[in-house]
C-alpha cells in the first residue's frame, strides 16, 4: 500500500512530518511491517533526527551550509540559482529513502527520534513524499 | 523477488542505471509494491540525482574529490591504490541501499530523478546489484 | 517480522555487527526477500563497510572526527556535552537504515561487506536497533 503525501515548505530548513506519516502508517491498519518513506526530488532530503532540542536542527542546518556553500567557484550548474547545486550535494549527502519497522500498529521510532523532512533551497513551494506500507504480519 | 544486475563502469563517475532497475521492475509484473536497490560493494554507492543536467553529475562528482582528496596524509589504509580509501569515505558518505514504491506498476521517481551507481574508484571493472522487488498489492 | 536487537558500546568507533543480523535473519527462516537494519537512536548511525582491513575503519573515524570536531564554535546545542552534536550531524550524514536483499536464505552481502553500527558518542552504553524481515518468496 502506497501513500501520497504533500509538505508545504516555507524556506529552506527541516520540517518534522513525523505526524504526517504516522497517519498514513495507522490508515494502513496493519500490525506487524515496514514502512519506506520516499521523497520525489533531488534538492530536498530525508531524516531521522533529534526532536527534542531545536538547537540541534539550527546547527545541523547551519554547519550543512558551511560545508556546502553557495556561490562556490566549483560549481557550473548555476543557472538554476545560488542555491540549486548546493541543494543536489546536501541531497546526495543525505538520504532519499527511510525505512522504519512498524511494531504492534506503531513506527518504532526511538524515543527521541522525529522524521524531517531537509529543505535544501529557498522557495516556498509544495514537496510530494511516498509512504509505502509492507505487511509482515500476513506472512508469520 | 531478487533480481541480480551488472553494471560495467569504465573510470570514476555517475553512472545511470534507471533504465536497467526498470527492466527488472517490469519483470516482476506487480501493480503495487517496493523495489530496494543493494550494492554489494564498498568503493562504488547509489545515489538518486537530477538526470536533466550533465553538469550537476559533473559539480557532485569534483565536490566530493575535493571533500575527500587522495593522498591525504590521514590514510593508513594506502595498500591498494591511492584511490581505495578515499572510495570507502565516498561511499560512506552516500547510500549503499535506496527503496522506491512502485505505484501503478512503475517506479515511483520524481520528474527528474535518476538512479546513479557513483563509481568512486579509477578502475573498469563489473559492480553487482541486487534488485528487490516486494509486493503490496497481494496485502490489500 | 521484526526482530529487535542491542549492542553494547564501550567507545566512539565502529562495531561489525553483522553476525547479530544474520542471526536474527536465520530465525525468520524465509528464502527469498529483504532485511531491513533501523536503529532507535541520532547520535549512533548504520553502515556498510568493509570488513578486512581494520585500518578502513579507523581511517573512516579519524576522517569523520576531523571533517566533524568536537569543540566547533558553530555548536548551540552544547549542554549534553563536547560529542553530542558532531554525533548529530555524522548521523545525519550516514544511515538510521539500510536494507540488504535475501537470496537463498542467506543475507546478498558483496564479499568484503560487514553491517557496521557507528557510535559517535564516547559513552558506554546499549544501542537498540531493529531487523524487520520481509518475506518475498510467499509472493512468487
Amino acid at each position: 500500500m502506497n501513500y501520497q503525501l504533500t509538505v508545504t515548505v516555507r524556506s529552506q530548513g527541516l520540517y518534522d512530518i513525523t505526524h504526517k506519516v504516522v497517519e498514513k502508517v495507522a490508515e494502513a491498519r496493519i500490525t506487524q511491517g515496514l514502512a519506506t518513506i520516499f521523497i520525489q526530488h533531488t534538492s530536498a532530503s530525508l531524516l531521522i533526527q533529534e526532536n527534542a532540542d531545536p538547537k540541534v536542527l539550527r546547527d545541523l542546518e547551519n554547519w550543512m551550509n558551511r560545508l556546502v556553500p553557495e556561490g562556490d567557484g566549483l560549481y557550473t550548474h548555476t543557472q538554476e540559482g545560488l542555491d540549486d547545486m548546493p541543494a543536489h550535494i546536501k541531497s546526495a549527502l543525505t538520504a532519499s529513502s527511510l525505512s522504519i519497522p512498524i511494531i504492534e500498529g506503531r513506527l518504532a521510532l526511538g524515543i527521541w527520534q522525529g522524521i524531517m523532512l531537509w529543505e535544501h533551497r529557498h522557495h516556498r513551494g509544495v514537496r510530494d513524499i511516498v509512504v509505502s506500507v509492507i505487511d509482515a504480519g500476513l506472512q508469520a
